[in-house]
């Protein structure tokens, strides 16, 4: 199986399914083409969170504000999954997650230059090492190839690969960590979902015995509930959302415009409320 | 084939498919994500007009306000179809279209406790009967392994599923009719689509003597099409729609802005204009 | 392979998949469903870029602006593809780019009459030749069973159906053409893509040796660059798209705001900028 996630919106992910149908038969799922453009940050959290219940599978990524740059591609090994996409980041915390404590390898894809490469749409797929056929287009011309390559090697075979290289000084890239004490937490809004609901970096642990009572995030009183319809529509609460992170929402409604925060608003959150 | 329909946007129906996809190599359809949120109603429509045209399959539909609280998830048999999703009256107005004037069958879904789940991804499509790991996400943590358990076995096998028990007082959920006499009707708009088409619970037959006159509708002089290419750009016109209700509409234009109508809003049609 | 293109949103598209797999196992790959509403202009060329990178393969293309009237449906045969769609030009620029300067060759579809056709889901798959079951939703009723018949057939069969019989009097269209000089090149935008990169039809090999130089766009100055990254962020900039033409950009912005061009509008491209 290989997945697809990118910030392309429409119709541009057809031509990636398309390059991988001319090399392969596996199935193909879109986890999504609607991250925000040239985010990853927000894709990076999304991944961490969705990728880990696939079964093991080869993920295509393409968030890739560097196209056209000198940056790396890149094959992550981790676990029995593999990640392709740009070398920024974007892979390394669904790596780190899919790994499940285990090591990551990390292999940058030898390209094409210029000259061997054209923009005829039959030769993307029969060219390898893949090209840069265009310097806009990387999804297309090099990920989408090299991602079908992997799948159709296998993840423990990457290394036979001679296109495929160790690499060492990769981009890294981490979400931002909440701290935690015993009755207060302080972190940040780390996305905010199509519902409006606001995601924390604040493990949902920290509110474990605090399921209905009253606690204080950012100075105003709010229900802890186990979920939205615990209170009226149009209250606000906070909640664990289903990637086990203290989540700021309400009921049918936009918690991001309840609680007035946007993406990286800092979040405290004191248990011992009176 | 298992369809899936939600009202979840991007990206959380991909999480769905991840453990659909640890459980089964069966093909899977996307219906719509993109169905109004929390709208039973609007859902209900568009499921009874879409999920008969497919073949035998399990429909997993997750409209479900009432997530977390102690609403049943439920299978319900209708034909050889089945549909799987919350116990809020969403799958009723489909079942009985799928069922084609049958019995259909509802059976509740017996839900792992809180003590024997965890939030660890690799579990979800490993626990059995399924868990509510969260309290936020059944569509990933309940309704997805349960569609595909109801597909493994298949549709005519659901009562030997242990987890699986008839239910009788689930809820149910009509959509609305329309008053039809010999030379007016009265209805209401059941949804806008995305070109702006006004779509009426008024069946299509009220008006089939009448392609090419003119009607009277909500007071207003109105030709009655087959189509909407028979009238001018920008014109407005009632057809009968591909689900066989009578539509407001305008050719190459919003109906809804047109006839000054919004979903339940009240439409007359008169055929005796003058 | 059977693709999937139209301007229908959601929840449409579901329906013609599901009367395709009522007839095959095929597997079906949307290329998008969210092309402009009955834009002729904007679909084909999309298709026209798109469509080569797929392997042989059955596109089925709905916009459809003339659904109802008296329109033919048409299967076109370029090379080993072939696409179904309505005759409004809109599959004749994909046609000759799949033809890869082969012939192409025509054939309209002979309908059911009316009087052979219901709205009864159960039917459309199985009527032959497809009925306008309604007026209004062509790619469900025919252009779809349509698509999986010659799907099922084969491409080099299709004078095997007797329901296809070549036409010769289609529509055609054919996307504008730029005036390229030697210094000075006069052309149009054809598209504005999801991230705001306005496409022109100047093709790119006229900049070929411009690249880190700067031209007049439009009575501008502009750099003229491999990628998007190549200038700070916010910063315009000329480049040649992933489709081979160029294409007026901001790095990590709207390239049609910056340039104040909208589709169609005019664009002249001089090298000797001093």
């Amino acid at each position: 199986m290989i997945t697809l996630s990118s910030d392309f919106g429409s119709p541009y992910p057809a031509a990636m399914k398309a390059v991988i149908a001319c090399m392969s038969d596996t199935r193909m799922v879109d986890v999504s083409h609607d991250f925000p453009r040239q985010d990853v940050r927000t894709t990076a959290f999304w991944l961490r969170e969705i990728l880990p219940y696939f079964p093991p599978a080869v993920h295509l990524v393409v968030v890739d504000p560097g196209v056209g740059t000198d940056r790396d591609a890149l094959v992550v090994r981790a676990g029995e999954h593999a990640l392709v996409g740009p070398d920024n980041g974007v892979l390394l915390p669904p790596a780190r997650e899919l790994a499940g404590g285990g090591t990551i390898e990390v292999f940058a894809v030898e390209q094409a230059t210029d000259s061997e490469t054209t923009l005829d749409p039959r030769a993307v797929a029969e060219t390898w090492p893949p090209g840069a056929a265009s310097s806009t287009f990387h999804g297309r011309d090099v990920f989408a190839p090299t991602a079908t390559r992997v799948h159709e090697l296998g993840v423990r075979n990457i290394e036979d690969e001679d296109a495929f290289t160790r690499k060492r000084g990769y981009e890294d890239f981490t979400l931002p960590q909440a701290e935690v004490g015993e009755s207060v937490a302080t972190g940040e809004i780390l996305v905010i979902d199509d519902f409006g609901n606001a995601i924390t970096n604040i493990p949902g642990e920290f509110v474990a015995q605090a399921f209905g009572s009253t606690v204080d995030v950012n100075g105003e009183p709010t229900s802890v509930e186990r979920s939205y319809a615990h209170r009226s529509v149009g209250d606000r609460l906070l909640t664990v959302g289903s990637h086990g992170n203290v989540e700021l929402a309400v009921n049918q409604g936009r918690g991001d415009e309840a609680f007035a925060v946007d993406v990286e608003s800092a979040v405290t959150i004191r248990l011992d409320f009176e």
